[in-house]
């Protein structure tokens, strides 16, 4: 575990297809590029944890960043190593990871965090989003950092993430994580057809370097400013800000909607949450405090409800 | 089970949030239109099942239209009742559906497809979409149904459930799925945060009234033409082909792009896939022979790989 090339097999996120395309009343035999999902196999101590329909590629950060999602890992520093098993040209290669434990310690996976499962259950019936909000935040905390950005810089966060989706460019099929400092620095991008595996591979690189969790005891501190923010291109669910709460990122920003819940978590999380940035407009959902240029609305209507 | 008014304590699909809108170096406090995002637990005979993130409303559907996709139920003849249970006023009351196996028969939920947790573990090394698709075709055999479509029919059902997305509408952040009868009749639609949701909601509505699957012995034949195609906003990945083909549906329809292996899959089982349905185009991604003015392509490049 520790460095890019463990990542195993590389293999292309995009592959082709024979399509019919009909347009104007004609149709047209063509190649057209298609994103690729295949199962990955997330194994801990050679138990089966979870399986995941997801673009192959940056396995080992999907894997770290799943588990230090949960609460499963702490940092780098649970992980003695994490690579794909099996044999080189067997089918389904590549389709699993193996993670160990580091000397002297034991991942648990009943650390799994209820939040992940959803199941709050108490003996009267059943789950609820109130609870698994209380949950979350008692386990990992509110995120405190002081970081604010200017809404510009957010703008301009998602407009990079969007110039890095070469895969979503080929098939119209992936989406796109990627995690900045405040100065707007590239931290770590990913594409996938799961929104919630790019989240976990654009977070797992960072825990991978040491930049988020805790690291492994004498590696070299993470170079770069902190990240801060997370930009997503699909929208911004629970298990999105959940997954930004459990990395201390105090920024969720997304071209796209966010669902009630996530903006609940959000407000309760000490997370920021800026959605539908796009077209020049952007709007603020939780915790506005960290936008500068957004502290002093000069309108405002009661709220509705 | 078996009438609308059992889908228990319904509840709206979207809520308000006080949230900062900023546009062009101006903020504005305002009220803001966020779809609902909750719990809910799937309890089969007591134990339970499953927990989902999804939009309240047809929870009962819901729930069996995600039985009835991972082959844990044949259709409404296994169930007894479904509904939520709980006291109303209760916290987390309407989070949970409680489903009760019809008398003389038991509902098994190791039935459930090893497709749905994508584990086709062998002794040797882990997952592999190609197997899943061979589990699944095994399990549940092809569609073959020779229904044919125009081309222009298939749009038509796309812009139909377009029209019919109240809550995306107000927040954009609803996916949204259909069902339709080759004459273009509308058979079901829904609304949910969650795409797979969207469909088990559509496809157990049809469920409850045994238009898909076994119905219940004695109960009415279901009235209406016969449902053949699912319409989604969403994504087509390999879980959305796998509920369309458990329900013998021949085609599905989506606003955006497949993944390969949707396209796989759909080509195994018999089902036509048909993609970027927008714009006044489309792409047949799989058995394109049930697209009448899909089948005489004028020119053809031949596949890259």
């Amino acid at each position: 575990m520790g460095n890019d090339s463990e990542q195993g097999t590389r293999r292309t996120a995009v592959t082709h297809r024979s399509v019919l395309r009909l347009r104007d009343g004609r149709s047209r035999a063509e190649a057209d590029g298609v994103a690729v999902e295949e199962p990955l196999e997330v194994r801990v101590d050679g138990d089966t944890l979870a399986v995941t329909m997801r673009t192959p590629g940056e396995d080992v950060d999907l894997a770290l960043g799943l588990l230090f999602a949960e609460g499963i890992i702490a940092g780098a520093a649970d992980v003695g190593s994490a690579a794909h098993c099996g044999r080189l040209g067997e089918e389904g290669h590549g389709n699993v990871i193996e993670v160990r434990s580091a000397a002297g310690r034991r991942i648990d996976p009943e650390r799994l965090l209820e939040g992940r499962r959803f199941v709050v259950t108490t003996s009267a019936c059943g789950v609820c989003g109130r609870r698994s909000i209380d949950d979350l935040v008692r386990r990992c905390g509110a995120v405190e950092a002081p970081a604010r950005l200017a809404a510009e810089a957010v703008a301009a966060c998602i407009r990079r993430m969007a110039e890095m989706q070469p895969g979503f460019a080929r098939t119209g099929g992936l989406h796109a994580a990627a995690i900045f400092a405040a100065d707007e620095t590239l931290c770590s991008a990913a594409e996938d057809v799961g929104r919630h595996n790019a989240v976990d591979k654009a977070v797992g690189a960072l825990v991978r370097r040491g930049a988020i969790g805790r690291a492994r005891p004498g590696s070299p501190v993470a170079a770069g400013p902190a990240p801060i923010l997370l930009a997503v291109s699909g929208r911004a669910s629970f298990e999105i800000v959940q997954k930004a709460a459990m990395a201390r990122l105090p920024f969720v920003a997304s071209v796209s909607a966010p669902s009630s819940l996530a903006v609940d978590l959000a407000e309760r999380a000490g997370v920021s949450l800026v959605c539908f940035v796009r077209d020049g407009q952007l709007t603020v959902y939780a915790n506005a405090w960290r936008l500068d240029g957004a502290l002093q609305p000069e309108t405002g209507t009661p709220h509705p409800a």
